[in-house]
């Protein structure tokens, strides 16, 4: 079966071995007779499926005890709802970075609630804020920021350090793509979609002090004492989505862990940024170099025909979903865990030979 | 490939007709090369399935022009919260027809937002409170009702006529198992893992005017109108649930569309009551008959040991999931879409050894 170069910014390629798991287990889960998505969540083969997604979580991200973990629904979104709902407490503030569309996002929400304020923004969102760059006023409760900005392609490569202040990371499109210092963070959230499995999922990493901010006002289902009391089954979990995170961190397991992962994301990161600025100027990358994604590579050609010529030609020869954001235009390749080194590499020779013939 | 016969509540047994389909084209839809899970959610081939689901919803259960659907995440429970969010304004109040545990929940979510409370309950929940016993107290935005109450086994057979005031409806566990006259409802919304899919996804049909009582404090993302305008893309969608919902409605649609889905489960449920009835006392309803679920037959055996020994050797015979929920205890057999009749008479061939063994 033939499988596409897929550099879609997010659902995003998932790893074939998984994929194929789940499709030899699709009509009978183990010797149950059953689908996974056809089991009770109450169900022994499931609740071990659960729990054990959890842990895999815990181990290969290297959580410490004292964090709660949890697995929701409603993306990235809800989390952006539920953040200030719960943790922006009267007479309290909530500072956010803006980084682009979606730290924007996650403010608009927090405005609804109570007292937000931007901590820290660039024109243009072609670079990070830098440490000094944060204003953290008086009487704030969090900072809101996220890791990587999937849109302009940029990624904190250092994280600020807050001397008591909660920090609060969507990392919706980075986690588990490197490995991270949770201890830096009090809450951190990721939608599955980009490194980790299908859409449909959040994990929620929180620790336990955070939880003691948590306001009583807010009603049951959207508290997360109230999700993570039932272990996630406040509502029904989305299990089928679960068990596909299941089989995804086996995978990042089997490669060696997040380690390895970060590593083989890095040659990939630096393959294509490589050839990008080694081009003579005819590919030119979007973001800053400092702030530069290894998980979303922006780049432009000299001309937007040329742009729409190569995304065109790109999708002809099986490389899927490398058209730039509408609202920056150009070209983008995401390389998330599940695109395969290959696949970047069998890009850049497409790039080079695109190059040859339009250059 | 042997498959159980899968009576559990929920998540609950697909036809095996829609898992084969999901099974062959898992690595590749179509000639994409890719996982409908691994596509954009504005990908051509996605965007496809996302408005073909709800224009098959709107097929099956007669949806008028003046009706919303939307495909959400978070569940009923999320529902719960949002119901009350949007439409529960200053000074109004709304009414809870308590049936069971689920109706509990929606109203505890409900009383933390505003003047909710009951307005119709029976105790021990064995019977649907009958129209003349609904109370609706002055100044009521709307009426809240569980349509069927997987615990107890209970079930509307004929619905409230409200004059005026808003009906919502929580349909989870028998949303497309029967034809529904929509305009008696203001708003219905059901998960899908019992009847149309896998959990992870919630169809919600929403009357035009409701929308106008919306409050404009909620804030965006616990909106119904800001996920309706944006398409229910404002968080990316549970792309894989929406695609396993759309093979679902599609094999509703194969077989006859709804009515004859209502028949098949009707013949189902009468193949089992009358046996239990016709047992001589062996096996005894829960739930009254004027108010019995043709989705969740409730019954117990003369001791609670014989209960036990039922379900330990059904398990063992390959009937899965007929436990009662330990609330009431006893026996349970969930007979939705995606369980057939088959399953159906083999079950009642082994109540009748059971009992030949036992009685």
């Amino acid at each position: 079966m033939m499988r596409a170069h897929n550099f879609s910014s997010g659902p995003a390629a998932m790893p074939s071995e998984v994929l194929i798991q789940a499709q030899n287990e699709l009509l009978s889960y183990d010797d149950s007779g059953m689908s996974i998505m056809e089991m009770s969540h109450r169900s022994k083969y499931y609740d071990q499926i659960h729990n054990e997604t959890m842990e895999l979580i815990r181990q290969l991200l290297g959580i410490p005890a004292n964090y709660k973990i949890g697995l929701l629904q409603g993306g990235a979104r809800l989390q952006f709802a539920m953040i200030p709902l719960n943790f922006m407490s009267k007479g309290r503030q909530a500072g956010y970075v803006l980084t682009d569309t979606w730290s924007e996002e996650a403010f608009k929400e927090a405005e609804h609630v109570g007292s937000a304020y931007i901590a820290g923004k660039n024109d243009g969102y072609r670079r990070i804020p830098d440490s000094n760059e944060i204003e953290i006023q008086r009487d704030t409760t969090y900072i809101h920021l996220t890791s990587n900005n999937t849109i302009v392609g940029t990624q904190y490569h250092d994280y600020p350090q807050l001397n008591g202040v909660h920090l609060i990371a969507d990392m919706t499109s980075d986690i588990m793509s490197k490995e991270i210092d949770v201890n830096s963070f009090s809450l951190i959230y990721a939608g599955a979609q980009k490194n980790l499995g299908p859409s449909g999922v959040t994990l929620v990493i929180l620790r336990e002090d955070l939880l003691e901010e948590e306001s009583s006002l807010t009603m049951p289902a959207l508290r997360y004492s109230s999700h993570l009391k039932e272990n996630c089954m406040l509502a029904t979990p989305p299990t089928y989505n679960i068990y596909l995170v299941n089989l995804f961190a086996k995978w990042i397991q089997q490669q060696g862990g997040v380690a390895m992962i970060e590593k083989q994301n890095q040659k990939k990161a630096t393959l294509l940024y490589d050839f990008i600025d080694q081009s003579g100027g005819f590919y030119k990358g979007y973001s800053e170099r400092s702030s530069r994604s290894h998980m979303n590579i922006t780049f432009h050609l000299p001309t937007k025909e040329l742009d729409q010529k190569f995304i065109a030609q790109a999708y002809q020869e099986g490389f899927i979903g490398v058209n730039g954001h509408h609202r920056i235009g150009g070209c983008r390749a995401s390389i998330y865990n599940g695109v395969s080194l290959q696949s970047c590499m069998e890009l850049e020779m497409f790039m080079k030979h695109f190059q040859d013939q339009n250059g």
